[in-house]
């Protein structure tokens, strides 16, 4: 039902059809005279030329006398020229160059003999220390053409000619119109079932950035005569329009009946993934063209469509050109598939280890506001391309700078909350530190290390025969070493229930008559769990909610604090944040597994720093559930 | 005599030691809670964790039902499963999940068989559709660590997170006291011997660039006590305060003095050229350690020591990393000598040639405003070395991406206003447009091209032989071709004199009476006086004036006008900027030297269709004194 009546338009032939209908239509630059100390960052609207010469007069470029230097062409070292004190001039650097004169001497070079007269010992060459009128720039000379961007060097280029006031162009006056009965303001704690209206926060900051002048209307709950409403008001105030969501195509999406009753649909529907249900649309008011945009309402589909759509658009206003992120080739860390029907655009974390660049995709849900905090880059899947296989190279569009992708410690492993805190003391201790972590699991941090993805990664896997932590695991999969395992902690893991245990859980064996949500393949927690049961004779199909997986200790203390789970098995920390219930089973060893290069690298030095450092002790502390295991020690 | 009591210490010492003496000292950092909505750039003071988890509540992921998924577990194809009203609930997109569900079926596969019954022809997967609770960020998650820059996306994440504030890091207040006799306020024309103040607007501007609140106080005219007395207020309303200028040790250098009554001076004297002559101290007012700088006037040293030494101690303030330009490897176009004694750093034009980087330096003078518009890079010369040789590989820091550098079309040859005329057509035509243009004469453009430093140069040589232009000289200096010739105009060269032409000025001949002002060595122009004066039977060395030299038809014209030239020699245009006389002498041919590889260069094919346009024509008309000449036409 949803998208059943969007059309599907290749990005590029979208973008180029919505330009130039409002080119077509007679979109229109607007411009307005602004002082040029308060020009920084606008766009000059048209050449700029100098008013006056820089310098503006023949001015000295030095402490000392000014004369005519044929006065001086007879001077040497042995046969000095004695001036009497009506033949130069005292002068001072930056003064204007006296009547009659060519040069300046350098007091350094003068010798006061009294009366007033002065002595050289040598030729001054015509135009010695005098910076002469317009050197610099010269009155008429172009300072800088149209639409350049102004830095607070050119203001100062600009003032030095004499220019003290511009034409710039206009900002384009945004609105951004939120919809939905959902939505509470971003003021407001929200209810069950409401939703913070952040989108609007995201798009205001954005065309800022861009040049623009944002201006967010009152949300609108789902209703179309509402909608249109809202539309008309901001269609009168603004030169640009931005619906936010509802776009789409289903009962409650009113986005594209209120633009239609107030202008013309360009297209509706466009194939990429996030963002397909797009509509971009113009209206005309007082015969002066204003775009109107529906925006799709997950947060990463509409950052997505300002970026690829609505940036264009407004560049045309701005007079700035389109110019995507630069282009890097990476090594894709597992599988990707894409639908043929769309141009998929995917956040990764993109990480140089080794030389190499590696791009890890991110949860592709269009919901998921943490992908684009903790995105480096954007993986672009080309329509009618099925996707792309692991290891293979791919394009990367860049979010960060190469250079800090370069630097970056990347950790990949089991989650644990002391690693955020490793890389908040790390910042503390050195604010330009550079290091980010992806939470896989215990095995897929090892696998990712072994890949040569990562340079570290958080470990707590207990061999079930002997009982010890990791060496096992290592021995199997880095037969050949080139690894080392740092130590951190030892940490209470046990079962989170509800406060109080009302289910009266006690053990493992309890699971079976409750529900339960577990955590994803491959991580240490589970691999416990499935320890547990087989020790208690037990089997995973006889858990209710085995196959619910979260991928964080502190996700799955959030379904239990829900309710609709009733136990999942966590650490100690993660259940005090919700306070849950907590019937501890075991301290286990979780150490990081370290590849051998890794120990040069600068941040990994800081980190073993600020690892052993007595704020580390004080943050666990506070966490709940450690006990310190010789961190930054090698495990033997 | 100047920075005779100045010390020269090396650069990074001086950084260490200043930056060690305020982090002693007790330099503070300071705090302020701020809603997140108003967050955009700030820098977080403190690590920030999610106070809700997102989603924060167990949501639809699609419109239609929600049940139990163990009512469907039997359902097939051929077998359906019927399911009572009260069995499921219908639900829209991001509803909450109802309770005693666990999971969504899309209303696409939902069969509706009246009376509130539906049939379900498949069975439902637990947790389908559903997005859960604390899924993307969960309770207590660290969203981003102490000291990150606040984006649009992280404010999103953070009100999705309920996040509604934050504490962030004050912006530091600074303070610019601008001093000098001679200075007057930017919004003032200035008379002769004074100097529009645009220091501090270049300051401010950069300032706020990096996260900062500038206050520029009004102009101190140079006198110890009032300077002392502007300080102390600056010290009671700032976090930071810069002097500029009079930080040299000169008779009106009054700077250090009043820093000196005021605090305390860590080091007078840094081994930097530009930006010796810099103060570095602090002040201690209620127990807060202020940072105090005195800043050289001349702007491009004010500038490099902003950049060098006031950005690092700000940096300490906004737990920002000290970040150098991105360093790049260039070919130096000419010989570069520096001092031993000095770390220089000279700004440069760097264009990307047939894939070599080459960097032209620009004149060095410390009060070339149009040198830091102009520059593509910075080439660092070290301290205790002598400089490069021409064709040497230097380290230059990238002011521009490189990428657009590598963009960018490189004019380099004998100057004409026509040729930034072109330029702001092309922009115009193509905001994105990239195109440089240095005047370095039409021999040295010729030369420049054919050490492959750049893609075109304009050019007038006329052989004194045949009085044809231009191909004579390809002959001599493209042997084997590789070149082409690209017709524009005829331009009208002749004598700029004195309005109504006092001195009677006809012809060169009159040219031995009077003072002259005459182009640079390989300039056409000069090339055409040196032609016309042997034509005459006269030589050089009975022009007055002949060794003054000028790089432009219009600062040659600003000489004129200014009065300490009678005559120079250039085109019409240049004349009627300044309302001068003209004596027209020769229609000469002005066409552009083109290397062949540039006509796939896709900046140069857009030239030539504006220089082919009416707009162009239009210009020139405007410009006065040209004819046409087949622009963009070949000459064969």
């Amino acid at each position: 039902m949803a998208f059943k009546y969007l059309s599907n338009v290749p990005l590029d032939e979208a973008r180029e059809k919505f330009l130039a209908t409002l080119i077509s239509k007679g979109l229109r630059l607007e411009t307005e005279p602004v002082k040029t100390i308060d020009a920084n960052h606008r766009i000059a609207a048209e050449a700029v030329y100098a008013h006056i010469s820089t310098p503006h007069y023949n001015s000295c470029a030095m402490d000392g006398i000014a004369l005519d230097a044929s006065l001086t062409f007879n001077a040497t070292d042995t046969r000095p020229v004695t001036l009497q004190a009506e033949q130069f001039h005292w002068v001072n650097t930056g003064e204007s160059l006296p009547d009659n004169c060519d040069a300046v001497v350098m007091v350094e070079d003068v010798i006061d003999t009294g009366g007033g007269a002065i002595q050289l010992f040598g030729a001054a060459v015509p135009w010695q220390h005098v910076r002469q009128i317009g050197e610099d720039i010269a009155q008429g000379d172009m300072i800088i053409p149209s639409y350049t961007e102004i830095t607070p060097a050119i203001q100062g280029a600009l003032l030095a000619a004499g220019v003290l006031e511009l034409m710039v162009i206009k900002k384009p006056r945004v609105g951004i119109i939120p919809t939905g009965s959902e939505l509470v303001s971003p003021q407001t704690n929200p209810k069950e079932g409401e939703i913070i209206e952040f989108n609007s926060t995201i798009i205001k900051g954005l065309l800022e950035d861009w040049g623009c002048e944002p201006l967010i209307y009152p949300i609108v709950r789902d209703d179309q005569a509402l909608v249109a409403t809202s539309v008309r008001q901001a269609l009168a105030q603004c030169n640009f329009v931005l619906l936010n969501a509802g776009s789409s195509a289903g009962k409650k999406d009113y986005s594209v009946g209120a633009i239609a009753e107030n202008g013309e649909v360009v297209l509706h529907g466009v194939a990429i993934r996030p963002g397909k249900p797009v509509v971009l649309a113009f209206a005309l008011e007082d015969e002066k063209v204003i775009p109107l945009v529906g925006l799709p309402g997950y947060p990463v589909s509409a950052i997505l469509v300002m970026e690829e759509l609505v940036r264009p658009a407004l560049n045309l206003l701005l007079k700035q050109s389109y110019e995507s992120r630069p282009l890097a080739e990476a090594t894709v860390s597992r599988r990707l598939t894409s639908s043929l029907k769309y141009h998929e655009f995917i956040r990764a974390r993109v990480g140089g280890v080794d030389g190499k660049l590696v791009a890890v995709p991110l949860n592709r849900g269009a919901g998921v506001v943490s992908s684009f905090v903790k995105a480096d880059g954007i993986i672009e899947v080309p329509q009618n391309t099925e996707g792309y296989e692991a290891d293979e190279k791919v394009p990367v569009r860049l979010v960060r700078k190469m250079e800090d992708i370069n630097k970056t410690l990347v950790i990949t492993g089991s989650h644990d909350p002391l690693i955020d805190e490793l890389i908040d003391l790390m910042k503390i201790k050195s604010p330009g530190s550079k290091v980010v972590s992806s939470h896989v699991g215990s095995m897929g941090g090892l696998m990712a290390l072994k890949r040569g993805e990562s340079h570290l990664g958080g470990t707590h896997l207990m061999d079930e025969e002997t009982g010890e932590y990791n060496k096992s695991y290592i021995k199997r999969y880095f037969p050949d070493g080139g690894v080392r395992l740092i130590s951190v902690v030892f940490r209470s893991q046990g079962l989170m229930v509800a406060k109080d245990n009302p289910m009266q859980i006690e053990s493992v064996a309890d699971l079976t008559r409750v529900s339960y949500v577990n955590r994803q393949k491959g991580s240490g927690t589970r691999i416990l769990l499935d320890y547990l049961l087989k020790q208690s004779g037990l089997e995973t199909r006889q858990i209710k909610g085995y196959d619910r997986e979260e991928i964080t200790h502190t996700a799955v203390a959030a379904a239990v604090a829900s309710g609709t789970a009733d136990a999942g098995m966590g650490i100690l920390a993660a259940a005090k944040i919700y306070d849950l219930g907590f019937i501890p089973l075991i301290w286990e060893q979780y150490d990081l597994l370290v590849d051998e290069k890794t120990f040069e690298h600068p941040e990994f030095k800081l980190l073993l720093e600020v690892m052993r450092s007595e704020k580390f002790a004080e943050r666990l502390g506070k966490l709940g559930g450690y006990q310190l295991n010789n961190p930054g020690g090698e495990v033997l």
